[in-house]
């Protein structure tokens, strides 16, 4: 398989460096082709602004969508914005590895998605208004593709559970795994997510390491979130879920199976209590 | 009162520049104080690395939190982090305003969230261990303050409803509302969101921009999001939602009121078919 990591941490001796690169290497040890995005080495732009479009007129007010629009059809993105297009279009799986900052991606990885995510290539695509709302939530160019977080959190596992402090790390989640992967067609794999990576003994790393590397080679392999497809019967033609669907309130309303909680969790405290949670049910 | 608006759009001519210039004009001739953090006209620097310590030895590995820590508590911040820092101690509302991109801020506003959240600052205050778990959620620096996120969206207000497929409004602002907003003390307002941006003729951009004004000049009074707050007897000693609140799955449990729904509606169409709600219950 063809394995593409995105990687964002400045740090290449943390934790988070020591895990892609034990992944790395484990992938490539059983045959798999894996590519890396290190984007705090690439020193990645993370800005989107009119420097992305060296074809377009500098005076003239920018339309990002619009510019963005043009420079894919016409082949005059920035080239580093083409290379991860490119990198997507070859992988079979995908990973976004990163540490969790203030509940969300770290800007560098934020602003690779706002740039790479061109207009005809993440979005846009096919028939857009009446009942028809394009190609996206489970259809697209990524289709076919698999794609999963890997994440690293300084807090404890049970502020980021069912009803934690912190808000179900699905939940959290949502935006990523939804908006960003599905959207343009991944098929959405349960998260790697390790807790209070501060404070983990060696054994613990090791330990981390281990399922990482698991989940990895398993990827191909994995039941993933079963999130509803936009175009799959679940919504009205304003895409608004269907009344006969009595689901929950929440964001979980748009799993096929709402019971499901993605989210394998790894709790790891500075004792070295490693509690190993499958793909559950929500407890309520 | 004393404003602060936090702005991510790279171009100054866009809507989101206009109803920006708009609400600071209100404000000031309603005799407010207003500051403005234009990011892109800033050049605001989104990433998060070691050249935000320029005391720190470069030749050793990077803890991004810990150089934090250490360069809040010795002064030797970035010029640019402590100026925003002392900016968001100086106001009494703060707007953070952006489009939405990807179902989240643009890189440069999660940079400046990022960077400008310094350890000590924004978190790590307080006790932290055992059943103590720090001075956050509706606790901290910022505590009494009001913040509103005010944003532009390009897609229809259905997607984004109860039971749209793009998620519900107030369960995609979570990792804003509770992580970035209250997390630090703010005080959270329903958000001021404009659907349908692209196509809006001028007479609902006047409309919007009367909303937006009156959204702001309303901020010291409006009804807030009444998160429950951490230390407030909701949250049992691991952080955990007492069970004694019997309330539905999702994000809306840590909402002392889980039927009210935060997002202020506005919907304008290309015929101009503007639909206002007010903060209301849950349909369901």
């Amino acid at each position: 398989m063809k394995y593409l990591i995105i990687y964002a941490h400045p740090e290449p001796t943390s934790l988070s460096g020591y895990l892609k690169d034990r992944g790395m290497a484990a992938l490539q040890a059983a045959g798999h082709e894996v590519r890396v995005s290190d984007l705090y080495a690439m020193k990645w732009k993370a800005i989107a602004d009119g420097d992305d479009f060296s074809e377009r007129d500098a005076a003239a007010p920018l339309n990002y969508e619009r510019a963005s629009k043009e420079a894919y059809a016409q082949g005059t993105q920035a080239s580093e914005v083409a290379e991860e297009q490119q990198k997507l279009l070859w992988a079979d799986v995908v990973v976004l590895q990163f540490p969790i900052w203030w509940y969300g991606m770290p800007a560098i990885l934020k602003g690779w998605v706002d740039r790479v995510y061109a207009y005809g290539f993440a979005y846009g695509l096919g028939v857009h208004g009446r009942s028809q709302w394009g190609r996206r939530f489970g259809e697209g160019l990524l289709e076919g593709k698999r794609a999963m977080v890997a994440m690293t959190v300084g807090g404890r596992m049970a502020h980021y559970g069912p009803r934690g402090v912190n808000g179900a790390m699905d939940d959290l989640l949502w935006p990523i795994h939804h908006g960003v992967l599905f959207y343009p067609g991944f098929t959405v794999l349960p998260p790697t997510v390790f807790y209070e990576v501060n404070r983990a003994a060696p054994e613990a790393v090791e330990e981390m390491a281990r399922i990482y590397i698991d989940r990895l080679l398993t990827a191909p392999s994995t039941e993933p979130i079963a999130f509803r497809p936009q175009n799959g019967g679940d919504y009205d033609d304003v895409q608004v879920l269907k009344p006969q669907f009595d689901v929950p309130v929440g964001l979980s309303m748009h799993q096929r199976d709402p019971a499901f909680v993605s989210n394998t969790w790894l709790g790891v405290s500075g004792d070295y209590t490693p509690k190993h949670f499958a793909p559950t049910s929500r407890d309520k």
